[in-house]
């Protein structure tokens, strides 16, 4: 691999996603905002770059930053120029617009795209089992492969319309914030009817639930694990809002959505900013007098 | 096992666990109120009577009814007098209340409940891999064991208090059904997006979703395979008023169990009565236009 | 009027309507199961009897009690014959399905019955300005007008089909418990955008929502005047799962009524039970951070 | 009045406030997208202009536009330089945000800028009986005074934060289209219980609920009365984004306004985009199996 890869954003998935890249032999330029957090893959060998655009210059680029904004902005148009006819794959969880949107923006400069949403959560992206969603064009996605085999687990090909990656992406968040709200909900009316949670989801996690959301979720309720957060409550529900925008635009109406946002900003109106996705469960807990 | 046992009820659920016992050594006296039902097992050496109390004089009874009201009537005084010292284990899903009712009713005569609903479709109870949850006194429970051993594949045990188990199969099919829901929305949206249902949910259920509920209501969904119903829409809903009526009762609010039963209020006002449980979904797709 | 009237149910609203008896001329035999309180109604000429049926001899009898339950109590099979031919106004707030039950018990004597529910709290009870809605046969009705002029500032006649005045009481209660967790939204949104809430409500309860519900419910949000209560968190939640029920079994979701159950369920869960129906409004609030 | 007003937005609640301001001895300058619709104005001494500034130029303007995006454009940098040190008076709904960007814009030329958004149908506005609402600097307001003197029936100040106005419109709207929406919810549930919704709603909005909001909106319901649209369900919808987003903004959950938001995507969804607000029972009527 004698190319090198830009890597942009440095976030709680972003880190250890760039450490198996390196582990890969992938050669690295890595961006992010606040630079010290590049140091620890300085030390193995990545080269630190002061802009995205200097990120790009290799030909290939990955962003996963942390929201539709950040990614607009970093990919502008003089990332695109400098990354030429190059690959961007995109790993944050954006809208479908935005991937569109960029997708036509590196299509002026001959560049290609790629959706490249992932699913895990930190200590998954360490053991490098993330699942990988994709969406762009045949030739791009096959140009991404290597990527992909260095950091995940499986890779989903949802077609040539560069948004259904990003559509997938919002719609696994939701369906996975669904199940946290489900759970919280069940074991409130357990509790009050004398059956702790821990029984409740145990018993279900082990059977007709025994997979990773109800396994790892309904571990962090029966335990209380708000802190620290792995997937902070703003960033969840900046997912939320996604999701409800990319309904609503398209004329779906999805009530468990709504519900699930309003959850969060009752978590913040009370100061839960730094919580954990999971701290969800404190609105059904504390509605029913449950103290968690 | 020289005592025989009373099966009362067989239903699409009852029918292949009295075949199950039967397989495992049981004698069984069985009582349906549609009495050719009993035809097959009869068949297979069953013993039809004409009274639930007549199915329990043998000194063990297993009953699995449609509902509360027809679990009250089957175990009636007499029922229970017929039973005397011996055991009821009842596997419907009924609310905790009248598990208590029905321990204080036995308790008069001597006799013993266990609280035993069980989760699993007709289909795994044909491959005798139901779950068991069971709650009650713990003689009853050790005395309970050889019928759970028959029929399922694993037992869990939520105590002493009669009415944990319904509480914990209450919330099992309350998340059973807040997870087709949570599918339905989700794929209505990723579908006005361009993004096929069956794409988003064969990804979703391989990966960080893979247990029964979501691979096997996930086919349905993609399949909009509503008929025949192995778990009729007038019978989750009678669940779903369980579980609000449970909830409510305890003050503990549950904003998702009232939209699965709207939703299924809508099914019914559409004269749907006859789909499955997952028929739910059309909820979701018909208010963002949709035709499954 | 030589005849006699029975009264029974001496509550907040049933007090002042017996006064307005008393001042119209009629000569009341009053009930209450908390005998104390017909102490001021008998110093104004009213006699106490012990039981329901010794208030129902003189052939007419006004009921209104709290619940289904009190009423089909009170106006059991004894009190039905007690009554005779007479004539049964049942002013409570329950369910239709409950004056259809008890229109049958009394024709079984040649009794006759009219659902008669009120609008209006205490206060307008008063003031002789309560609303009646009346259903029944067209004799029983105009043989109860009487006793309407005497109470009420006008009366709706919804037919002949018994239950009907209970179905519209019932929708009465729901519209103006929405329109108060309308307006707590409103305010928290308002509040948290630095408009006070009384500036809100005063405004809109003065222009286009000009009327009774929204003016004095208004001052009640606008004051955070929860205690004491005119009508009680216990019963307004009673009605609600009334409309729910009476909804259910019609087969017509109506989620906002759920919405305002949890909202009461969960005043319950937070030790409210003596706060005013207003109260509701902490809900929107306290979910956005604000101390009404 | 020798100044001449700029005017601009003739859509359905422009035009007659247009006639009134004329009929006030107003000296307009009118500006519609759409240049035809200012004909009728022309013909009653108006001017018609072909820019936004160009009718800004008389020092004193006003607009009503159908969405924030419309109104930054039509307020735009010329605009703000044209009207000058003038009068800005903004009767558009838009969200606060929007209210504010826009007076600091003026600011920099000298200008003022009044929020005065009104509530009332066409049919208001013919008839001089519009409610204004205002917000900001004392000053503009006071010069705006003969502007509603002309058109309204009363003005509401809601301070000097110039944004407070547009969050009482945003609740108006939200609560008015809430009333909707819980009159559809009682009305399915009284009509799939005999009772005929003309009925219900017909004795409601005559007593405690006498206030034109259920008066008009009753009527509507009554007829089913969806078309022509006095006020379209693309704009209420737009409003009840703003409110949507005005809450979440400021972390106030509305649990409400995401249903009626839910009702009106289905409208959309099942092509109902030229129907009235009022449309919006369709939601609650076909949930329930209903045809209105």
């Amino acid at each position: 691999m004698s190319q090198t890869t830009g890597f942009i954003g440095l976030g709680k998935l972003g880190l250890p996603i760039a450490e198996k890249l390196i582990e890969g032999g992938f050669s690295l330029r890595v961006y992010n905002r606040t630079t010290q957090k590049a140091a620890s893959l300085v030390a193995r060998g990545a080269t630190a770059v002061k802009t995205p655009s200097e990120a790009a210059t290799g030909g290939q680029a990955i962003t996963i930053v942390s929201d539709d904004r950040a990614l607009l902005e970093v990919a502008s148009e003089e990332f695109c120029e400098a990354l030429g006819t190059g690959l961007h794959i995109s790993m944050s969880t954006v809208s479908p617009v935005t991937s569109r949107t960029l997708a036509e923006r590196h299509a002026r400069f001959g560049g290609r795209f790629v959706a490249a949403p992932v699913f895990g959560r930190p200590e998954a992206a360490a053991a490098k089992k993330l699942w990988i969603c994709m969406s762009g064009a045949v030739a791009a996605k096959e140009a991404a492969k290597p990527v992909f085999d260095a950091i995940g687990q499986g890779v989903y090909d949802f077609g040539e319309e560069v948004g259904a990656a990003n559509v997938v992406k919002l719609a696994g968040n939701f369906l996975l914030t669904a199940a946290i709200e489900a759970m919280a909900e069940a074991s409130a009316m357990a509790e009050k009817n004398g059956v702790p949670r821990a029984d409740l989801l145990n018993m279900l996690s082990s059977t007709i639930f025994n997979c990773p959301i109800y396994v790892n979720y309904g571990k962090g309720i029966i335990n209380s694990q708000f802190e620290p957060a792995g997937f902070a409550i703003p960033l969840i529900l900046k997912d939320m809002h996604l999701v409800q925008k990319t309904a609503s635009d398209a004329r779906a109406p999805m009530p468990m959505v709504n519900l699930l946002i309003d959850r969060y900003l009752t978590m913040l109106a009370k100061g839960r900013d730094q919580y954990d996705a999971v701290g969800l469960v404190l609105g059904a807990a504390e509605d029913a007098g449950l103290q968690w």
